[in-house]
This record gives C-alpha cells, structure tokens and sequence, in this order.
C-alpha cells in the first residue's frame, strides 16, 4: 500500500488577477514542498479566480488563462518545484466561448484542473457537472466534459474532479469506481451558506462510497464580491473515516499522509509514460477513461507521518460572523479602498455593521458619522459615541437639520415625504464624504428591512456594500449578543452597546416612531419572511405552518410591493445584446487587464 | 389540399396577471373566430406572461397556472368558441420545480403550449430547446420536453414548436419533417434586438426548409421589465414564400388562409379521436411523435380568401423609437404609476426621454422639472422651456442653489465633490416630488455614460427606469433627429429643440464644463465602447479595427472603472439560497398574488 502525503492548499485567489494567482500556488507550492508533499492540490480556477462569469466571453482573457497555465508549469520547475505534482484549476477552452443558440456541442469554455509536473502540463479534466442554479450560472459560461482522467502518482491511481461533480450522483465518482482508482480529488470554489458544512462531510462520505475510494476535497476560501468561500477543505478514508479537516474562514495548508492501494497493471508506469491514454478507448459509467503518469516524484517522506488533524467547524453565530468579516474585508481590500464610511444611529444595525468593519479592517480604517435630526433622541446620539468608544473608529457628528430645513423651506414637502427626505439628505453627506476623502460607504440595512421596504430608496440604501444585506433582524440580535459574549469570554471590551441591544427598534424619522408602528414584531415577522422569500412557500403553505392568515396577508403584501421598490434603480429598456444590468454579467473585482 | 383559416393572435399579457391574460385570449378568439379562423394561435406563456422568471418555484403559481389553463378551455366553450382550436402557452410541471442539484431529470417545470378544444385541453407540447444565454436562463427554470406533438386539424398535420426549438436546427423541425407534417406552429416571447426583425425572416425560412412545410410564427408584442416583445409575427410556405406578416410594436390579429397539404392515413381521423397516442412509439429525428386529432373544426369559411397583408418592417431609427416607446409605457402602465417626472436640463439625453415619455404617456402624464444652479447657462433654461412648450409637458422649475450653499457652508468640500453634490440634491428634489405626488422618476443617461462613468451614482443616477439606459450617445442624436422629421413629415411640430441636438454636450456642474474635457468625442468614443462592451473584444481586437490605441487605453480603463462604480450600489455578502440582488430573480411586473 503506498503512502501519499497529500498537501491541500486552502488560498484565497482574487478573480481575474493570473499574475497574482500564480505567484500563490508558487509560494504555497514551496511551502507544501518543504513539507515533503508528494501530490498538492488547489482549488477550482485558482489561477483565474472564481467566479469570472462574463470575462469568459472575452477571448483574450482564456488564452491569457492558458498562457499563464503553461507559465507556472514552466516556473514552479525554475523554482525548483518541478518533481511535485501539482493540482490547479484554470479557465480553458477548445474552441471559441459559446455565446449564442449557435452553440456547437462539445467545444468552447471549460472549467478545468490541470496537474502540473516537471515544467509541463501532464494532464487535463473538464468539470463534467455544471451547476446552473442559485448563484451558478455554468451553462452560460462551459460546456460539459465527457471524460475522466485518471493520473498515477506515487504508485496510486487517482481521479481529478471539479466541485459539481461532487454535488451529483452518478457521473465522475461511478466512473472512478470502474476505473479503479485509490483516491479522487475534488477541487472546490464552493460558496458559503450558513450550515453548508453541516452537509459537507457527509456527502463526501457517500461520493467516497460511490467511488470505492478515498476522497480529497479542497475548497477556496476568502470573499468575491457577494460570495464568501469559507475552506473547510477535508479527506475523508474510502470506508468514510473523517481523515483530517481544515478550519473554516482563513488560508491554510492541510498536510496528511494517505494510505492508498496500490495502482493495477494496466500497462504499467513505462507504458504509460508521457501522459498518453490507451489506446481503444476505455470506458465507464458513460465516460471515457484517460490515464497519464506522473514520472519521478518526491520520494516518501522519513520521519513521523504527517497528521493534519480536524478541526471542528464553528458554531452558526461565529460561522456567520466570520463569513461577513471575511467577506467585507476582502470586498474592500480586492477592490482596494483605503477605508469605510458609515452612518451610526445608536441602533443595532449599525452598531453591529461597524463592529464587523472595525473586526475586519481595525478601528484606523472605520469613519462612523452620528447624522442626528431633530427627531433623534439623546440616547441615539449617547449610544453611537459609545460604540465608537468601544470600538476605537475614527467618530463624527453631522447634523443634518439645516439641510433638511432649506429643503423644506424652498419646496411643499409633507408626511412620509418628509421621512424619506431626511435619509437622503444622509445619503448625500455620506457619498460627500466618500468623494472627498476615498471611503467606500457601507449600507446597514438588514434583509427583514429590504424584505418589506422599510427603507429609503437613495437614502438608507445608499452604499457600496452592505454586510447585512442577507442577515434577518433577529439574527442581527443573536450576532450581537454572541460577539458581546465572545469579547467578555476572552476578556475584551464588548463592541457593543448594550443599548443598541435593548431598546425598541426606530427609524427615529417622525416623533416617537418604532418599527412596531408599521412591522409586526420581527419575531412574528422573520418566521414568515423566511417562509415567503428563501422558502418560497405561498400564502397557503405559511398559514398551514401556523401564521395568523391576517398578518401573512399583511407580510406578503409588503415584500410584493417591495419587490418593486428595490427593483426601481436598476432597470430600463433594452434593445442589444449586452445591456448594462441585467444582461452583462462582470465579476465586480476585475483585476484583469489584456494589456497589463 | 385542404385550406386551413389561420388567426395569429399578436397579443400584449402581462407576466403573473392569469385571469387577465385568459381575458386577453378569450376576447381575441372571440375576434378571430368572427374572421372565420379554423385555428387561433397565441404566443409563449401568453397565460402567465413571459419572462416568470422565480415565479416558476412557487408551486402554488405553477399550480394557478395550470387550473387557469383548465379554467380557460371551459370558459372558452361556455363563450360559444369551443369549436375553433386554440393553441396557448401556460407554465406547466409533472413534477415540483427543480431549484437545485438534486434535479430528477425529466421531471419539473415546463415552458408549455396546449391545444383547447370543446372544452378541453386535447394536446400539450414542452418546449424541447432551451435558451441560456443573452437574457435567458431556461436551463435555470425548465426541463426540456423530448416529444413532438403532431395534432390533426381540419384534414391537415400540425406540429407544435414554441421559440428556441426555432433557432437551433435539429430537434423538432428535423422530427416535423419525419413525421410529415403541413404546417409547423411555433409561438414565441421573442425579446426586441435592433435588426433581429432581419434575421427573423431568413430563419424562418431555413426552418420551413428543414421542416419541409408551412411554417406560422406568432410573438408577443409589449414591454416586460427591461425587454420588448415587437411583434412582426409572420406565415411563411413550405417553399419560403412570405406569405403574410404583421406589424412590429403593437397588438394585431393576423388571419390569413393557408393551403396545407391534406394529412397522410396514420389510423384515420376516427382512430385518433380523443387525442390518444398511438401505441408503439412512434419515433422521428431522437424524439417521439405524440398524435392527436382535433374533432370538429369550423367548416372552410365561404367567400374571398383571407389574405394577411405583408406590412414592411420600419427603419432603424423609427424601430428603436417605437421599442423605446412601448418599453416606456407598459413599464408605467403595468406597474400603475399614474405619471412621471425626469430633470430636464435643456440638454439632448433629457430632451429625448420627454419626447420618448410624451410619446409614450401623453403630455398630461409628463413633468418636466429645470433644476438650475448658479453654472446652468441661460440657454440651458431656455431649451428646456422650449422643449416644455413644443411637447406639452407639465413645467416645473426647481432651483438648487439654496439647498447646495446649506450642504457647502455646513461641510468642507471641494472639486469634483461638490460637481457630484449638485447632481445629488437634483436627485433628492425629483425623489421628493415622486413620493408627494406619485410620479416615476425617469433616468436619463445614456449608454456612453454609463459606459464610462460619466454620472453621479445616487445623483443623475437617481430614477425608477431609464428609457435610454441601452441607447449609444451618436444613437440618441440619431433618434432625435429622426422623430423632428418625422414630426416635420406629418406637419407636427418636431418636439425637440435644434438648439440641444446642435449645442456641444455639457454636464453644466462646473464653470465652462464640457464632456469633451473629459471624454473622446463621442464619434470616436462609441466605435470603441461598441466593440469592448456589445462584441467582448480586447485591446488587441479593438486596436486591429484600427483605432488608436492610445484612445482604446484611456476608454477601456474608464470602463473598467466604472464597472465598479455602477456595480456599488448592490452587493453585500450573501449567507443563504435566497439573498435579494443576484439570487432572486422575481420578475418587476407581478400581478400575482396566491389569494388574489
């Protein structure tokens, strides 16, 4: 039985930055080497990042990807890396991307793996399952690959596949049964959904029945644009043992030795050499079988195994705590802004936005602005000073009352008119001071708020990114009372005031208003939106889960109204192929130039 | 050879709207059946309108969907029509929609067209190919169907397709020509494109070609959302000839006679009554042929002929007007605003929005607001004046200076700052005025803007839709040109001042400002901005076409930066299946409600 000492490397690449990229598989290559790692493996299009969406459109882009492929073959051999088979994703294609109903089956864009070896390519796979649902677009962009390719190193046999592939039944992982291979590797961009671990671990149990083999699954980690990959990157034994697994939300390398069984005749290693497959053509479970041999690699390594231990994965509160500080840094950071810029109301939800922008950036890169009215009570304006004492950001007051004076002394302005006005006039003084001083401005708004439109379209909603956008209300509160907890555990000052906490929640617009006025309780509210929006249940499946009939009526009839509102700053009407909005497609963080 | 009476019913539904929409059908097959029709088509999905978009994973709207289609073959019976064949599209499933990677395949929701008959439904047919690119995401939401449906009207085979199955060869028009059919049907949602209405015809020619038979193409007409469905529905013989064609842009009932071939014995009209499939399995070009017969049709009607007319497609200029117009008014109507308001600044963007909106609303339900500041030149008021009174609308003026200097004397600011602050309380006035008074507010950039970033985000930015948003500037002038002369024509006062189509284009947010301070002329910026953004090229392509590339540089860098700017004001990190943004994908039109 040989030994594989395996080296998962869980990175964070940055979408369209090849150059960058590559020098990471390079330095973390080299870190896998001197840890005497004889098979190492990165994530799905590490090179290219994940996801590119419509830069696969742009041909320039997939020979750069190709170009740069062949490159890093060439330079991990320079570095001297050259005997350490190694695993990366890349965009690839063979044949121009598809675009159109003219598609021609069989060619255009791939989502592939290559394993690199002695300043070569050695091997290719095609992703054979294409995700085209929830955030995944893939039959856009690729086409199917039909073949399975099967690699030999170190004496095992092992099987390359790509992320969906492992989400289907059927497909690769039977195939890799009939092909007999020891041990399948999955390369992983695979987006962060709260519990998403939870179901993580054991469906790559039964994949690993299904192959008869051990699985090697790595994953990206880090924040692109509205997706977080969170890592938790694993093996798992051929009989289901969890083997090792890596933590969730930072970079990591996971060593381990691997004991696989040993790869069968067919041919044998000189045989096989070059990376040629076999002639007649092998088949199983409905693809083609392709072999190719890694030469000489390292030899096994002495000395103790190489163990790379499990860490248990976090729970939910921190799980999403993490997932948003990570995701906001790495927004900000992509995208390289100096710093942030947000309104502080005394409430919760800018309290806990600006805790996770001072737990991602540190207190030198958060401005928060008290933006008081004359409807703003003293203990808003008492309670954001607070925060910012707790938190150490950079603090200031601008009211807002002269503005909204001289606007409502030139025009005839009334009611809820005059609600709106006043969180516009604070959209405008942050966007100044975004302008003036190069912060990107953060939105607070939570998802219950942006579910039933209690915001101001171009007042509240103004801002470059909002942490909280998909968080419900009373998930704001659990994630301030755990990051309260957390802080007083370790013996730190709690971010945040317990005010903020406490109080009835109010948009502070009219005298005396709460949300209560117009919102039922959020925790009648959140059970029912959840129902509606990610459960996409109807009227009928709500009250049948036990929601009063009249306030489901009243709920519902909100997020439909909303759902306008919300829509209202995007749309007009389009008459090309490649309208801005909802037809282009472009990864926000786009550090590919073709001339640069 | 029997003479088939064919109605194309060029309808305009609205997506979600189910009793309007059968209310549609019923009142036009009333029409149709006046005009002596044998048998009356209706577009795609013209029950729950087109594009559904999530809707389709709400099982109680699939459910609605499919009763309504029951609930219509019924009432068109009791209405005295159950004799005349009518063929539908609904939304259909034999099975729950398929929202993830759990997929079945073969089971799910279905993009679907039914014949109704005596009161009943007597054939169905599932669209085979699915569109997944450009504005369409039908791998997202349906299965594809693998039979063809054949059905027996009136001594004639017919095949039913529904759009896709049009634009790629293979599949349904290879199996009609197998199982020897007379006419091929297909109905269609096929969105506007300028000059689509030039490929249109050729390819349904091929199609009859392939098909070898007569081929009747209906599509909706109206504006969904950002899309415009034009028409231009069309009967074409089996040997190519254009036989009849409607108009673009709005509702039309095309009838015309059609001689068909008479139908092949396959087991007599008799055997087939019922709309049973012969047993055995009948197979043709990979799908299999489901046969039904239609009973009793109307008798071939007596005296002349029924002859459709062939109308001439409109020119370039007039085609884009009309799509804008239409795109316009149903987004305003479908939605029920009452009115709307845009910033008129004497300039041409704003200038062509009024007409675009007067056009499309009439005077009476357009506001025009001057919004000058202390750099507005005296005949940017004047133009906007002018336009006001040629076109009718409702003028307003509505200085900013005062509420600027309050912002100015209250914040330290400067540059281009301030430039984006007058442009921002421009935004907070005309939002002002749409919540007192109910208007839309209109946006008025156009495509070269935005494509370079050429706006205020939350400033000029600020609307509900923006008629223009997919308009290239040397477009706009284009456009305006056209409609002063065609008003000219008609001996209508052309509603657009000489003096904003003459005058250089100017943002008026600093002393002496003009868009060529900061931007290539737009002669030379569109050609550009063409090639990058509608045909993917990169800088070596665009520099081959022979632009200089000192230009492409400094254009494809604008671009790429305002690929971030536009794309700020959406994103924040998601945590679940259903983020609003980018994973909610709920058409803006939705009529729909499950207790409604």
């Amino acid at each position: 039985m040989p030994t594989l000492r395996l080296a998962l490397s869980q990175v964070n690449p940055s979408v369209g930055d090849l150059a960058g990229n590559a020098g990471l598989v390079r330095r973390w290559t080299r870190t896998a080497a001197d840890a005497g790692a004889q098979l190492v493996l990165f994530p799905e299009m590490v090179l290219t990042g994940y996801p590119v969406e419509d830069l696969v459109f742009r041909r320039s882009f997939v020979a750069a990807s190709q170009a740069a492929l062949r490159r890093l073959a060439a330079d991990l051999a320079a570095d001297g890396l050259g005997g350490v088979p190694v695993v990366v994703g890349y965009l690839d294609a063979d044949g121009p991307p598809q675009v159109s109903s003219d598609a021609e089956p069989g060619r255009g864009a791939r989502n592939a793996a290559a394993v690199l070896h002695g300043g070569e390519v050695v091997a290719t796979y095609f992703k054979h399952h294409l995700p085209n649902y929830g955030v995944f677009d893939e039959d856009r962009y690729f086409v199917p690959g039909d073949a399975l390719t099967v690699v030999r190193v170190g004496g095992a046999d092992v099987a390359l596949t790509i992320c969906e592939d492992m989400w289907q039944a059927g497909g690769p992982f039977a195939a890799a049964r009939q092909a007999g291979v020891g041990l399948v590797v999955t390369i992983n961009g695979s987006p962060y959904e709260l519990n998403k671990d939870d179901i993580r671990l054991p469906l790559v149990r039964r994949r690993a029945a299904e192959a008869g083999a051990a699985v090697a699954y790595v994953n990206m980690v880090g924040g692109q644009d509205e997706l977080v990959f969170e890592g938790d990157s694993l093996i798992v034994g051929a009989d289901g043992t969890l083997l090792a697994r890596a933590p969730q939300f930072v970079e990591h390398l996971l060593v381990h030795d691997d004991e696989l069984p040993a790869a069968e005749g067919r041919g044998g290693d000189a045989a096989m050499a070059g990376g040629a497959a076999p002639a007649g053509g092998e088949l199983a479970a409905g693809m083609r079988i392709v072999r190719a041999t890694v030469g000489d690699v390292p030899p096994a390594p002495g000395g103790a195994a190489a163990v790379g231990g499990i860490i248990e994965p976090v729970a939910d509160e921190a799980e999403v705590w993490q997932a948003l500080v990570l995701g906001l840094r790495d927004y900000v950071d992509k995208n390289r802004f100096p710093s942030v810029v947000l309104g502080l109301s005394g409430g919760i939800d800018s309290a806990v936005v600006a805790a996770l922008a001072v737990d991602a950036l540190g207190p030198d890169r958060v401005v928060g602005v008290s933006l008081p009215s004359r409807h703003s009570s003293e203990h808003s304006r008492a309670d954001a000073e607070d925060l910012a004492k707790r938190t150490g950001l950079d603090y200031r007051v601008e009211p807002i009352q002269p503005m909204v004076d001289t606007f409502l002394a030139n025009m005839s302005l009334s009611g809820v008119t005059v609600e709106n006005l006043q969180a516009r006039v604070r959209g405008v003084i942050l966007m100044a001071l975004s302008n003036q001083e190069g912060h990107l401005v953060l939105t607070t708004g939570n998802k219950s708020e942006l579910a039933v439109g209690y915001s101001t379209l171009y007042g509240d909603s103004v801002g470059g990114f909002n942490p909280v956008k998909d968080v419900w209300k009373t998930l704001i509160w659990r994630l301030a009372k755990w990051r309260n907890a957390d802080a007083a555990r370790r013996g730190e000052t709690p971010p945040i005031p317990e005010n903020s906490i406490g109080k009835p929640p109010s948009a502070e617009l009219s005298p005396g208003q709460l949300d209560s006025d117009t919102l039922p309780d959020y925790d009648v509210l959140d059970p029912i939106l959840i129902g509606y929006v990610d459960g996409d249940l109807g009227r009928t499946g709500l009250v049948e889960s036990g929601h009063d009939p009249a306030v489901v009526d009243r709920v519902l009839r909100m997020v439909d109204t909303a759902e306008y509102k919300r829509r209202q700053s995007a749309p007009g009407t389009k008459i090309s192929m490649k309208a801005f909005g909802r037809d282009r497609r472009l990864p926000i963080t786009n550090r590919w130039r073709e001339d640069g």
